[in-house]
């Protein structure tokens, strides 16, 4: 038996400025770093001793770990990073105020661009080398994708999508962690944590989108030897 | 060639308190802190791009890497920890006051103790469970030390014995990254880093006593295909 441990990164700079973010690489706001240390908190009282933490290559979630771990004292365990735990990638949404966009496009339209299974947002292009946003311009892609497989390169992503990219990091390391019996954290987005939720939850396509997971709130699985969820919970410090 | 970057940690609670730190895990002060976003200041002035972090498994230098890292933009890179890149063991002497050492075991010895090559401190025994400090006790040893071979878990070392444990890390590891080209940071301490500087710089026993690595201050090394150093500079905010 092995724990499971998920843990959505506190809120983003862009977060409380209600932009999309996708892989642009954010900083927690402070509201975001104070989320991370209550995560950190709640897995001490818990008494959770990991093996093995596991993160995105965006530094928000990068950040909420190293606070999260710091608190519960376990900064000491090893770290690997990938960037197929990043975030969903929201193609040329990234950058552009929610609310703006519903104006801009219609409420139906940007609701299915961020609720359904497959539905793909706007696409980036490969030309696309920055992302403007309030003035500033930010990488499209940097040299953390060097080692991005040739052709697996997202230029926007559905949830669908997104899982199909999270799946092969989660066989190749993650699993086999939690077969052995380690217990595993893992700081990442809303959405690559709720591709892995589907996948280890087995929930269908339709009832994955009433699925949300807040953020710095950690999900404890217990799980078996072959990955069945044995109980599962929430940390929270509200009542 | 290759760029190498040591780091010794920014101030810790217990250099604060003039005490004999070692292996005892304490964290950074305030002063620390910023030492080490000082130190990700300079690192990003200049215009080095990492490859791969190294750290120990204390929590002074891991958060002294992943607050240099974050003021660098290079959060993201690979880090790897290792209990061979931990502070010098320094035995029995842990905890305690290096003036009230010296008042109670005289100026000459403690200054062997704390500055000769071969001399040991008093050591623990494998039976010390904790040590006392300023009311509270502190693991003398605890599950991040797991996986050290047996027999190899040190009870006090001087700069030889620390030199000795460190090494098969850098063989087996650090040195071969620099040989592919990689680019290289490692967040250490006082007397690890002393030991690897003796190495790379091939220092005899006696000149090593006189090197010392300041906090928070990046020593950076050009290093050719076979290691030899081609340059050598301290990155400093002083004039």
């Amino acid at each position: 038996m092995a724990k499971l441990v998920l843990i959505r990164h506190g809120q983003s700079e862009w977060n409380a400025l209600n932009l999309f973010n996708g892989w642009v690489d954010t900083k927690l706001s402070d509201k975001g770093v104070a989320q991370a240390k209550t995560a950190g908190d709640l897995l001490a009282k818990e008494g959770i001793q990991f093996d093995q933490a596991y993160t995105s290559v965006l530094t928000r979630a990068i950040t909420t770990l190293h606070y999260a771990l710091e608190e519960a004292g376990q900064l000491f365990i090893p770290e690997a990073k990938s960037w197929r735990l990043n975030e969903r990638h929201y193609g040329a949404l990234q950058g552009l105020n929610k609310a703006d966009a519903a104006a801009k496009y219609g409420d139906e339209q940007v609701h299915q661009w961020r609720r359904s299974y497959d539905v793909l947002p706007p696409l980036l292009t490969e030309q696309t080398e920055t992302v403007e946003v309030l003035g500033k311009t930010y990488p499209a892609f940097d040299r953390r994708y060097a080692d991005v497989p040739e052709g697996q390169l997202p230029f926007g992503e559905n949830l669908k999508v997104t899982l199909e990219r999270v799946l092969p990091f989660w066989e190749s390391n993650i699993s086999k962690d939690l077969k052995a019996g380690k217990n595993v954290v893992i700081a990442a987005h809303g959405n690559s944590l709720r591709a892995l939720v589907k996948h280890i939850e087995n929930i269908s396509d339709d009832d994955i989108l009433g699925v949300e997971i807040a953020n710095g709130q950690p999900l404890v699985y217990d799980l078996d030897a072959n990955l069945n969820v044995i109980s599962k919970k929430t940390l929270t410090t509200e009542a």
